[in-house]
């Protein structure tokens, strides 16, 4: 017989079904046993009397895989309205190990260390599942807008020859007996690839060799860029990641909302048009220094708040950069070289997403390059494409594993990554 | 105004629209010149009469980024049967540099080292872009047949600290000042989320140390990856391939039918259930040694005539892979443990995938490890899984760039990858 899912269980009443999964749970009352059996799509609670085969129940450890033949009956209590009666039971696998926590609680209970020590079983939990399908229906959401919007995909090389865009923090890979690096981001990439589709995307892991601990970075993560040519100006590029960041929260809504409310996780709105404020408003509103380079964490909380009072909005861009804290593609603001076209997005007051207009024109790379001290060399094959003509283009990146964090609202970043990787982490 | 996109353009004749894009070509003929523009979605002609700023386009050489504001005619004999009359233009770039090959000719005659050097200028060609269209349609087939079937699509890290899996073709990385590895492949961690969401997948890079330098073999490339538990055998997986293979081409078909045409690409057909042959089998068919523990190049080639002899299939399913040529973790055959409950996928006589059956028993593990004289601790987060309770499963992963390879019938692999990467090639 086919195998049932058990959420598909409510529609089954009266009839024979087998269903498959791990022994979540076992209960005995009185003279009854119960069994809760998880699969992909849910619980289903399986109903033993004493005459059928009780003592076999105590080999059923928790996790261990099995086979349920039984009928479906409704019963309001149980997860779904219905249970399996009448059963017969066949172990899949050898009885499990008893895990390091019981998943069947509500909450798991335990520190982080413990948590990516025992991932491999903890995303089991149905909260730890619940975090990775928000981050999965994201991602669907992500490309789904871009598809829409006559994107093409790409996938760029994460090997490296050159200390390219930024010499700090690389790893260095032995390549043959010479060197070369993982990148730091598709960034020269993506905006090559303009050249020839005009809108690109990428999802894939990038590479930083983080020295520091904190609670946002990651040696290893997943990044979410897109690069697209033909704009005017950064607000071009915001209006693209407007519409990204609704896709991504609609895809949520449609297929991952019972797992949002499982985690009362708050989905916030998006705007129609995403608040923008000046770097150097920014400085002035939260009492900063007015010569100061960057904000501080304190000063983006503020400006999450105050976005949120005067805008109803969780979502605020901050345009203008010095150009001093940008790298040398960035687009210099037209009326004021010492600012940029670019921006950082901050989502209820914590920077989600750094994005922005390039430059395009080729002596323009040249002359910031000579500005920089750097050689051209290491950037031959990247000058090409803007030597061969390129339009106005710009882009951005959403680190996946922040977006999952912010909106789950985790302290720490680890806690949504599905093996994360530190100075101190590199297992499993 | 807003940009028309060139393929829009049949639907406004008569209408007053701004193009955007590179100019593709000029001429001259007589006093009229011609400009043909390119941009994502095609190409555009446009007429300037002597009066109209004939002068200007000395300037405009092949590749430089221009909008034109012009009136969309009918003209039979034009890309798309219109032409822009009436134009005025304006350069969106500085003169581009002349490519190093004519982007505007039918086909890029050129040796694959020019192709590879100039890739960020080359892949501009139509059929440069066309092949990597194909690539991109691919993914979002694999992707939505996947997703239509419950599967999850995940992350995994590249960077892992044993030598897991293989020792052999594996990149050191300097991590943190210990030696970390690319991985080899998702394989142990597409594993582990069986145990979470049943069904997952994985699009990314795969890293692997090649040696030699071949036509088929590159250092990176794109991985697409499937797992998925409560299978009986590998059957189970070869008839998720199928559908997956079914809907890459529909895909294909459905958004780069065009590009398809373009390639002169047959497309092939998936029959509802792809041949199984078994590989003692097909050692006698082929006529080779029987004891022999692979097949031989010359070997795939003429079972794939086979397959298309008697079963009209460009899709061939060898079955049974001697132990000894598989890894660890493959399950046995049944009722001949020799064997294996794995297989390749040759499409038009070229191996593409290798899938199958994985063990799922935490002593099997053991015993495999202990048989092969591997040490556990490596494998320890990996291990976890199975002592914990896993069902029966399996996967299998197509080599995105193999793939566009034998569908556009190229000889070498790295005419199909964006910026390839093999012993000798690091750069663009």
């Amino acid at each position: 017989m086919l195998r049932t899912l058990t959420a598909d269980l409510p529609s089954r009443i009266g009839q024979r079904v087998v269903i498959q999964g791990w022994v979540h749970r076992r209960r005995r009352l009185g003279g009854v046993s119960f069994l809760i059996i998880r699969d992909r799509s849910g619980l289903a609670q399986v109903v033993f009397t004493k005459a059928e085969q009780g003592p076999h129940l105590n080999a059923l450890t928790e996790e261990t895989v099995v086979s349920v033949d039984g009928v479906v009956a409704a019963r309001a209590q149980a997860p779904g309205g219905v249970e399996l009666i009448s059963p017969e039971l066949t172990a899949l696998s050898a009885p499990a190990a008893t895990p390091p926590l019981q998943l069947w609680r509500p909450t798991l209970d335990t520190g982080l260390p413990a948590l990516l020590d025992h991932a491999p079983t903890m995303w089991r939990h149905r909260t730890r599942q619940a975090i990775w399908q928000l981050a999965a229906a994201s991602m669907r959401g992500f490309r789904q807008v871009l598809d829409a919007q006559g994107f093409t995909e790409i996938h760029t090389p994460k090997l490296v020859g050159g200390a390219t865009e930024s010499g700090a923090n690389l790893f260095t890979v032995d390549y043959f007996g010479r060197p070369a690096y993982l990148a730091h981001s598709p960034q020269l990439y993506k905006q090559i690839m303009v050249g020839v589709f005009e809108r690109v995307y990428e999802t894939g892991p990038v590479f930083r060799a983080e020295p520091h601990d904190t609670t946002r970075h990651l040696a290893e993560y997943v990044s979410l860029d897109v690069e697209l040519g033909f704009i005017k100006d950064h607000r071009d590029v915001l209006a693209v990641l407007r519409d990204v960041l609704a896709g991504m929260l609609a895809e949520i809504r449609a297929t991952a909302g019972q797992q949002a409310g499982l985690l009362d996780v708050r989905l916030p709105e998006v705007p129609d048009r995403i608040p923008v404020i000046h770097f150097r408003e920014a400085l002035r509103l939260v009492g900063a220094d007015p010569d100061a380079a960057d904000l501080a964490p304190e000063h983006e909380r503020r400006l999450g708040a105050w976005a949120h009072e005067h805008h109803r909005s969780d979502f605020l861009a901050v345009e203008g950069y010095p150009a001093c804290k940008r790298p040398f593609y960035t687009h210099p603001q037209p009326d004021d070289p010492s600012c940029t076209n670019s921006f950082d997005l901050l989502f209820r007051g914590l920077e989600l997403v750094t994005g922005g207009q390039r430059r395009h024109d080729y002596r323009d790379y040249r002359r910031a390059l000579a500005e920089r001290g750097e050689p051209v060399e290491p950037y031959a094959g990247y000058l090409q494409a803007f030597r061969h003509g390129m339009p106005a283009h710009g882009g951005f990146a959403i680190g996946l594993e922040r977006w999952t964090a912010q909106l789950v609202q985790v302290d720490n970043i680890r806690e949504v990554t599905l093996f994360p990787r530190d100075r101190h982490r590199l297992t499993p």
